[in-house]
């Protein structure tokens, strides 16, 4: 369950639950199914998340956040062996809406390493962005905090320096670039221009049909896929 | 699913989780339909919450935190409403590992009462009993924070104010008492002395036999219920 | 230096700091000497305190927050010992941008009494104002969080049911009402409704003159009183 | 006002205030006078720090925390502006007792830049050393978190390939060891291995005769300093 370059993240963050929540999870694991070639993601309130994992196969389930902890105290703690038993393979770390002390958030990617739980962690400056890419996270999003839930996305330039500066430091941390998006077409630009992966949450969840919008945006990943693939033929 | 007095809590806090923390709800909800007169609650780590209420029916499934916010934004937040369609009827708040801005538990108290989740608030003075029992709240923990972890019980006297602090000012607020229990004579003491409930974390996960002690305090529970009972008649 | 009703506060939060602070400190302060019947708080950046406390006389200089620990360790606490001897006689205790657990809170208004630095704590529904007026702060803020900083001020009825709900509780606790407060006339509006005290924020820092913005409304809490005074006679 | 190594830290935490610390700062500010090759700083609870300042001339004044703000709101906040006027020079950041999230330490100390407060910075591994490095603090604490306040230093090794690492990164940052120091030998031998600095609380806080212990550990730190100086003849 290795996360693939291109890949597409689903963040539903707390919008979505339940019944409507799973769907959505059906559907993106028969996406999953058909383009193995690509890696999606989908993350979900933390007591969804055994449920999406039951009822799917080729998604990967991702929780929204993890404290770095061993079993033991820790009442309300979000328990990193409690999420990998529910089948959680990806977490997401020190988004601006969930910060980690330094501390927390180095030990925090220490036990995903350990559990086998890839970590995807948030930076909100190529400064950030650099540092963290020390502590060899699985992925890197690179949003700049300014323009979460504005519809804007990053420039061309932002990417670019920001890809640099984290393959720069260590070339195998994939970077995700979600800043923004909010239709099929921003998906498609996102991953041209070079980022590893891409993901959205108001563009689908406030969509009229969340699925088909799931879709049209996973489906533009692979034709930056495909073209490639024409390409280098 | 209200929560009766007198009851049993099984707080497993982040020490087990997985098949382990299932085999002892199932023991859990075997007591719980016996004894349907108390009423047996049992937390659990977020994403075993599913699970456990999906193989029990008797048990109270319980969170050990929740974020009293709406469906939304809220990135890695423990979402009230993923809780309850999971199964979770009861939830701990404030507690000292997990302490929450006066403002969040209002509104979480508040969330709770709408979804029909019932609250179990911590205080850890009279003082704070006092303001707290002013937001009605369905259980009022009263523990001493300087005694958790400390294998010492509250004294008489201490248990005995808290309930007239309470009562005095709701007597519908039930009242937990769960300061150092590590045996089944400290819950009968515990009952005894006019706890409505009370409850056990290392106690149980760091016995030699779990599920036995587990019985045993629940039976200790119940043996007050016996004992007042025949009184009566 | 007690706070008596009615009473005005000026409250720079990080907006104001050094030479222009204390000037604005001088001038509360010579309106405190003329106005020996009322009462003038003002705070001020902590590095600022005791340079303001040893150029008044009259003021009641007022830190923004304090950790009610005794001294120890706390490596970048608020320490009440060191505010109380650098001058500092009133506190600010959870405002929205700075809450604290309701233990924090409990034991900081306990290091208040003991110490003799009168506590201002902040409640932002009625909810909440009545639970705290439990613990006897000397002042409420009620200061419903949504109008922080828009320029709305609380209406009649809010105001009524807030001084209702706290002196209920307790008489002499003192009701700030400060939303939204941008003018003299709101000055004047607030006190003339019942609050016994009121503030101001962007108000002041954003006048013209900051100076004789301040003075404007401190003469209209002093107008509130002579007409009341002279209506009694 | 540049820190110079080798340098010794009297860290006072929230021990001593008021007249007691004003006393510390007058002997520090001696010592620092008379050996002027040495940096001495001195940390102060936030109200302390501006008498201290204006008592001293030699000693870099320095705060316990500050926030990375600008000037605006932020009620309760350690406003770098305040500090710097009052005459801080320095300031500690992402203490264990004050962690920072990440974003909040990057922007704390491009603040510290802007200003001309020098930043120390506390990493509890050689993980979080090395990530840290790369933002360009003035000095980085490293101090295995486990060791605070136990009266064990950090042993050669840990001290070796800390110095490694950071300098490794940017040989420009000095490195403050401070783990355990509890007399003028620990002193000695912390600065001899190779620490650009070194520091103290309760060694000095709980002497019998503080000012005294303060001096032999300076003077300790003065002694490895003339040695190399005749070494290197």
């Amino acid at each position: 369950m290795k996360i693939k370059s291109p890949f597409f993240c689903f963040n539903p963050k707390s919008y979505f639950y339940g019944e409507k929540l799973l769907a959505l999870a059906k559907k993106a694991d028969e996406l999953a199914e058909k383009l193995p070639h690509l890696s999606v993601l989908m993350t979900a309130p933390y007591a969804d998340l055994s449920t999406i994992a039951n009822n799917t196969k080729h998604l990967i389930v991702t929780a929204q956040h993890m404290d770095g902890i061993d079993p033991g105290r820790g009442m309300g703690a979000v328990l990193p062996e409690s999420l990998y038993q529910a089948g959680v393979r990806a977490v997401f770390l020190n988004h601006a809406e969930h910060a980690m002390t330094f501390s927390e958030l180095v030990q925090a990617i220490r036990k995903g390493k350990e559990l086998g739980i890839q970590t995807i962690v948030c930076a909100d400056s190529l400064e950030e962005a650099r540092s963290i890419a020390l502590l060899k996270p699985d992925v890197l999003l690179c949003e700049p905090t300014e323009l979460i839930g504005t519809g804007q996305t990053s420039d061309d330039d932002y990417i670019q320096k920001t890809n640099e500066a984290v393959k720069g430091i260590d070339p195998e941390i994939l970077v995700l670039q979600a800043a923004g998006i909010s239709s099929a077409e921003d998906v498609y630009r996102m991953i041209q221009m070079g980022a590893d992966g891409t993901g959205c949450t108001s563009g689908i969840t406030e969509a009229d049909d969340p699925e088909e919008t799931l879709e049209q945006m996973v489906m533009a990943v692979n034709q930056v896929y495909q073209e490639r693939f024409e390409a280098e033929k």
